[in-house]
């Protein structure tokens, strides 16, 4: 650093992983420490130094706060930044009087924070709520599941263990013999389990991207999803869905110009509008991930909740995609169970990070949802999707009876969700107002979109309330409509 | 950006989330698509841009090198780079020569990556394996708490649902009622339930500090903490950890002249050493954190396994500390079930990101430990206790009789762990080796230190093996050393 008056200058590092305005505090700080900046002294203006050191102005803002809260600068509006007199010593005693934790790193969330926190919560008082997507309460895993869990419980080397950070062996040989009847050739080296598939979609974020990076979403797609990226900082670029899923010419448009780090997709019973991709633009999706050279990750948890057998993406390239999947939509949320399948390329990076997330799934839940596998999941499943099914044609036949013209819902897919357009003159929002005060409520479109969009939808969970109350609950919202 | 041959130069925003290096290959690619920059046209060599944009030459040297991975420019050794032909079109067809893989963000992992998942790994064949810090075997709360998971596991409000994300509020008060038995003023508010205290680590260093920042650190420390600093890519600054616990007088002169974003200590049975810090270290500890406002975590799993009551820093000031627990040293690590208590200043912020790693902790896991917690916890926590100290005499015993003259053992402290240290002429991975032949192993000290040490150091888990083995896996480390 010169410190010459009318030339003042800081040695940057500018490759550093060390931000710039820190780099800045450092400089100064050493220099003052030093006394080569004696008491008094006059810092450059805060413009005068960004111009000469090419940095946005904010940058050299930060770093003089940074040395104002350390105490080793006053800042005085109108006669600038000056050395404090306070450091005659040589050593400054910092004082705190600015609070740590209000100079903590940039927070970045979502436009919605609370979602995530209201998809999780169960209390609704006694308004029939189409919000959380949670398993029907029919057919119930419980008595089957007690059964596993009460044989893992008693066997020490299932619970007094952290096992494996790749998960439970035998659990993941299993879900690779799944995988392959869904036609995806897994090996089950290629298994990483996770504690939900959320957990996957947090490890895709923060080990194939950094801060500041593209990836592409669906547009609408699943707030979880969306908070996430805002959280690592990623930048979402958007596609639309329609009934043949996501619209994968506009995806090749984006890749023609852009270079996304990842595309984010939910080809099979979509999240939340239930189309699934047709095969045809499955192929072309990987064809493009392939030539541009952009992974997948392709994310899976109602599949398995078909009618018809649905192969993953997975299937047509294990190189490409970084398939996730769960086992809170066909068991039950609180196992906290979902899988990774990662191509060996990125496994062992993947691994790394979920080790740090929690060390490992919990023994424990991985053995007895082992068990589960092999003794009353089929069946299970088989009553689920006939459960899915009961429940959608009773939603769609009360959607027919009670709602006014404009309000519509798409009536093609499958899961857990029916997707909804509000009338032109009414947003969902102030449909949802309207509904609570009827004793309904579901979760506003705003929510499934990363920029604008969704102010006219919203979503319809049919499985966190008692069958028999959701011809009325539609109704109600019918009658908030008019 | 300007083009002529002989000046030119890129517009960087250098206070951009954007990183530098793709800032510039946005420029030059906008520029090409754009068709200002016509096939043939020769970039500025790789030097001469970095010296003209006061950035490292390895900035220029990724960008070009993405712009090339894209197909926009051709680099050929000795011509530099020049844009590429297939561009007359307009649209560049982008080839996946360089896979998506090798083009990831840079992955900082620590010194000894597979440590973390050797700790969490059980198969050591049939060697006396001092590795794992896992419970006992005895006593065995696996028959209570098999009882208290039938419980839960036949109520599907604890099963069907995700719960909320700060944890199961009546475990939280639970939790607050025992912290303020241990001398915490502590509001079940403030509680954050964990899928184990490892999350809190990473919550702490992802939350509360970005990657380049400084954080303070003991020397020894907890492996795992060590991985995920890096992971994080925080810089370690280090403290040294005596009989009293951590140099709280090294911290002092830290903080006289860094910014670390935090503390991070186990003051209270401290892992590998086994010291707990004096009463006058933690008073000054805890005055520090205040008058120089820097936030302490406090990582205490082992606290509650101490004969004697120990206050936890927290008791001391609620602002300045993040107090991190878990279940598994004291129950079992499968639990997978931990908790953290916050300050309300940044309780929002951790709990946003605890979502995204994986919604909420298990409510089924939950439930059945707040069954466990009032029923058969404290009896097993005073049973524990007891195997504790008498595995502790034994191992202290064996070593005073199969150990030669250098080879020591620090004899104070309680918990699962002996650290030991080896005679001058002999390293302790020299010693493993030895060990393993013999048919013992151990976990080597360089694992624990942040930066060189511990070459001659080793810790020794005293549970994970029969109660029967430990002096001969003792004498066989002995004969090692001879």
């Amino acid at each position: 650093m010169q410190t010459g008056s009318s030339e003042w200058t800081v040695d940057l590092d500018r490759g550093s992983v060390v931000p710039i305005y820190r780099q800045i505090y450092e400089r100064f700080r050493e220099q003052i420490l030093a006394g080569a900046l004696p008491e008094g002294t006059r810092l450059p203006p805060e413009r005068a130094l960004a111009e000469r050191l090419a940095v946005n102005r904010s940058t050299i803002v930060r770093g003089y706060r940074d040395l104002a809260a350390d105490g080793l600068i006053d800042q005085r509006v109108g006669s600038g930044s000056r050395v404090a007199a306070a450091l005659r010593a040589g050593q400054p005693e910092r004082s705190a009087a600015v609070p740590w934790w209000v100079t903590l790193p940039p927070w970045r969330v979502g436009q919605f924070p609370a979602v995530l926190g209201e998809l999780a919560a169960s209390e609704h008082g006694d308004r029939i709520a189409f919000v959380q997507g949670v398993p029907p309460a029919e057919p119930s895993p419980l008595a089957d599941l007690s059964r596993c869990f009460a044989r893992a419980g008693g066997d020490e080397k299932f619970v007094l263990t952290y096992g494996d950070s790749e998960g439970y062996a035998p659990l993941r040989e299993a879900i690779a013999l799944r995988m392959r009847a869904r036609g995806c050739s897994v090996d089950p080296r290629d298994v990483l389990m996770l504690t939900g598939s959320t957990q996957g979609i947090t490890l895709a974020a923060q080990s194939l991207a950094e801060p500041g990076d593209e990836i592409v979403v669906e547009a609408p797609t699943y707030p979880g999803a969306l908070q996430i990226f805002q959280i690592a900082g990623l930048r979402a670029l958007t596609v639309p869905v329609d009934e043949e899923g996501m619209r994968v010419d506009h995806v090749e448009a984006i890749l023609r110009t852009r270079r996304p780090r990842f595309i984010y997709t939910m080809p099979s019973i979509h999240n939340p509008t239930g189309a699934t991709m047709s095969a045809q633009r499955r192929d072309r999706l990987v064809a493009l991930a392939r030539r541009y050279g952009v992974p997948i990750v392709e994310d899976d948890p109602y599949g398995e909740l078909s009618d018809s057998q649905i192969e993953p993406l997975r299937a047509r390239d294990a190189d490409s995609v970084i398939y996730l999947s769960s086992f809170s939509k066909t068991i039950a949320p609180s196992l906290r169970l979902g899988w990774l399948i990662g191509p060996r390329t990125v496994y062992e990076r993947l691994l790394l990070r979920k080790q740090s997330y929690d060390m490992a799934s919990s023994m424990y839940i991985q053995a007895g949802v082992r068990e589960y596998l092999e003794t009353g999941y089929d069946q299970h499943l088989a009553a689920l999707r006939a459960e899915l099914r009961e429940r959608r044609t009773i939603a769609l036949r009360a959607i027919e009876r009670w709602w006014p013209a404009g309000l519509r819902a798409a009536t093609g897919g499958g899961g857990y969700y029916v997707w909804a357009t509000t009338p032109r003159e009414r947003g969902a929002r102030a449909l949802l107002a309207a509904a609570e005060r009827l004793g309904a409520s579901f979760l506003f479109g705003e929510a499934f979109f990363a920029q604008a969009g969704g102010d006219h939808n919203f979503r319809l969970a049919l499985t966190p309330v008692p069958r028999a109350s959701i011809e009325e609950g539609i109704r109600r919202i019918g009658e908030a409509a008019r």
